[in-house]
């Protein structure tokens, strides 16, 4: 796999991309240049079908100029453009994207305007962009990029090529593995939401103490706008590979596993535990102290009761059941019309009968 | 339309502003200084009133000290004081605020803490804040704002007389139009949501390409903490006059007309299309590919399932069905206690008949 | 109450914090330096149990190194840590982790890079940190930190002791009580969401005028990347002691009364009034001009519709309904199975005994 330069442009050759996918190359080799979708590709992208027979996408095949298609394995497909067989086309082509769309170096940089620690520990080759501030104690792992305004408190460890993007925050005493990824907003460690209600009516509200931490393993991902809770005694954790999308919000000592996906705008309230590999829809809710197993899958806008157990399946609704129960549930409240007629033409019946 | 500064106070007679909101001035002119609601506005205040017949409204004019009120063309009010007869109360009252309440000019000015790339291209009389960042390429049109902490990445274009609030953030290659507003601690262009899972149990999400753009068109608003993820392979658009609230997630490659108008919370998924003029509440939550046509309300808290077509007219409900379907369905649950009796009470007539 | 240094650590003898939570000690006295939960406490560690004779507690108080346990007044138990009997000790643990761990004080100093108008006003002993804005006639009190990138804007009034974290944004003409903490990432008096449609079906949307204000009062919370939208024309406002936690949006001229509380990702549309002593779970809306009374407790992911006066007592649902009646319905809803057959099975006997 030996990329050549084009002047701005790098370039591979299909034959040198398929060992990386486990694909085989039917058709003539060609330069490849980039990742499109089906539709728009041009001359010298790579794009990818997954349903090739589908009519809707074999007229599209017909019409595109992509200079390859990645394509299932067992696919049959009469067409001059190179093919390239894969068992999964999607990640194939998502590997290979990475290959020819690599994420944006940026070049070892500490900005002029950056305010560091001088207790602090900066790994190798990082980047700290304008307007960052690292605070004291705190260390950043070779290969980290701090964009600018991003901001870290004391005793932070962040670990080898993270990215932290604009504004991000990381409170004290945090712990972040390496190739984190924390988009734009996302805040890290703030007091989690506890109070104690005091004595009297007209006092306040007593905070219960939010001294806990937040560790965040590696290859996790966090979109924009979201929020992490520090633990109020102990830690808030999110496991390795787990990906958030924007506006979630991880409230304090909740738990979530390895590979957990959650999207966007779902809260999940505290000491929550969510096992390794369940997938959670956007907008859900999930009250304290539940707990999602692994396999679990949890539609959008669903609403978990404090406490419930999820257990492995599809669950749908407020409050969540099984998707099976959700949608006869549904056909029942849908056909209460119809029952409500039944009922009342029974009635009728049974009132002439009595006449009778 | 001649206005005359008082002091520190710009003032404007009624009857130079009576051409704007095509009015009529009925009663005897005066000086406006200002605009304020019905039951707090002063002397030199002009406010207005839609319903000037009802009671409640009826009183407060009889109290209130405005120097105008903007009434109804037809509207029939006894009162001493000066009445400007327009079609639209409302829209007459905001056009005049917009002329007595100019939104903030500051003076052009580049921070001297701006942290601006060579390459960037600025326009005329721009005002670029404090800790502002703006990146390689760029460029920022003729009278736009970049208030304190706002950072622009690379290859981004931001057109004439935008203002971006303190710390927005536009990631690389997206572009503005003019007369865009984001408020504080909006997020532009980060990468959508898209992972493909690898081969093995063990292995990681591998990210699906998130390498398309936003492009947001003229006279677009977008409220505060709001995030819009860039197109995957294509771009994320958001149409001319569009209006979005606070908190609203718009996902990658999705589709919003001209003149949407979205509440706070909303969480649109991928690839979804709104067409012009759709209405969308707070709190809804929409699934991927669906799309919802012009002349649709949606109701807030909705859920659309993906791939739904929502036409015109009153959504309501999870899943979203016809304001009348919702209701008609509403009242049936409701009435489910009284139904079980019935069913209930037939049961019982029917066995005492069966033992007779 | 005097603490005692030993090295880093300061510690307060447990008989010193008795008088604090109105406490009494029995079992010999010792030194203390911090809180755990009671699963976790070391040596030197104060925790607390609520209900210590349940076997999953007692089991753990056998095994706890804790070297003091609050309990409740009337406890009985037998062990050899030292006891401090309280009438709520959930709220006594709260008070003294306040002791033990105080918020942290950050030493007096004004960053060389913040940007302060000179008109502005600073009180004694602030922290101004990196990167921070103060603009024209703004005030800040005495004590009160402004944090890494946090930004106020003119006219701005921010009192006592208050915390303002890092990236916070509060707009102009906004004012904050003392002991307010806004976390990372708040936007404070941006423009509520009002638009008039233009007379045209082509036009655009006329701003509604948003030149209020945003009123906050002393001992506010405000979680991280929550907002709060100015009045229109008046004000919008949030009483003593009220708790937002994060992603909470607040539209235009919301009033909040005192020690409101409120769960992540919950909108409150324009002009709506909670009273004082509210509790709102997290993911609920409530639409415009709706008032929520003093002793409401609104379950999570609730919808309240526009203008609904929400009493006294726990609701659910959307619309949001009584508890026991939301309860009831869902009962009958999941018997609606039940039902059809016991409807089914009437028709049939009633088509028998006619043909009989």
């Amino acid at each position: 796999m030996r990329p050549k330069a084009k002047g701005m442009t790098t370039t591979y050759k299909i034959s040198g991309l398929c060992d990386l996918v486990s694909g085989e190359l039917v058709g003539s080799d060609a330069e490849i240049s980039g990742v499109a979708d089906l539709e728009t590709a041009a001359e010298g992208q790579i794009t990818f079908v997954e349903k090739p027979a589908e009519e809707k996408f074999a007229a599209l095949i017909e019409l595109t100029h992509a200079s390859c298609l990645i394509v299932p394995s067992d696919a049959k497909i009469e067409t001059s453009i190179p093919l390239l067989h894969v068992k999964n086309p999607k990640l194939a082509f998502a590997q290979i994207a990475k290959i020819l769309h690599p994420p944006k170096q940026r070049q070892p940089e500490i900005h002029a305007s950056a305010v560091i620690a001088e207790s602090a520990k900066l790994g190798k080759d990082v980047f700290i962009g304008a307007f960052v501030c690292v605070g004291e104690n705190s260390e950043v792992g070779d290969g980290t990029q701090l964009r600018a305004g991003a901001k870290i408190g004391d005793n932070v460890k962040v670990g080898k090529n993270c990215v932290l993007d604009p504004n991000v925050f990381v409170e004290d005493n945090c712990t972040l593995g390496d190739n984190v990824i924390l988009h734009s907003g996302v805040v890290i460690g703030t007091d989690g939401f506890g109070f104690v209600r005091g004595p009297a009516k007209d006092s306040c509200y007593v905070k219960f103490p939010q001294i806990g931490t937040v560790v965040i393993e590696d290859d996790v991902e966090i979109g924009a706008n979201s929020c992490v809770d520090r633990g109020a005694l102990g830690e808030t954790r999110i496991g390795r590979g787990t990906k958030l999308d924007n506006l979630v919000q991880i409230a304090h000592n909740v738990q979530i596993g390895e590979r957990v996906v959650i999207a966007a705008q779902t809260g999940i309230s505290g000491s929550t535990v969510i096992e390794s590999d369940a997938v959670i829809g956007g907008q859900v809710g999930m009250g304290d102290h539940a707990r999602v197993l692994s396999g679990a899958v949890i539609g959008s806008q669903a609403g978990v009761l404090p406490g419930k157990i999820v257990r492995a399946g599809v669950w749908w609704g407020t409050p969540v059941q099984p998707l099976e129960d959700y949608k006869r549930q549904n056909a029942h409240v849908k056909g209460l019309g119809r029952l409500k007629e039944e009922v009342k033409e029974l009635k009728k019946k049974l009132e002439e009968k009595t006449k009778s």
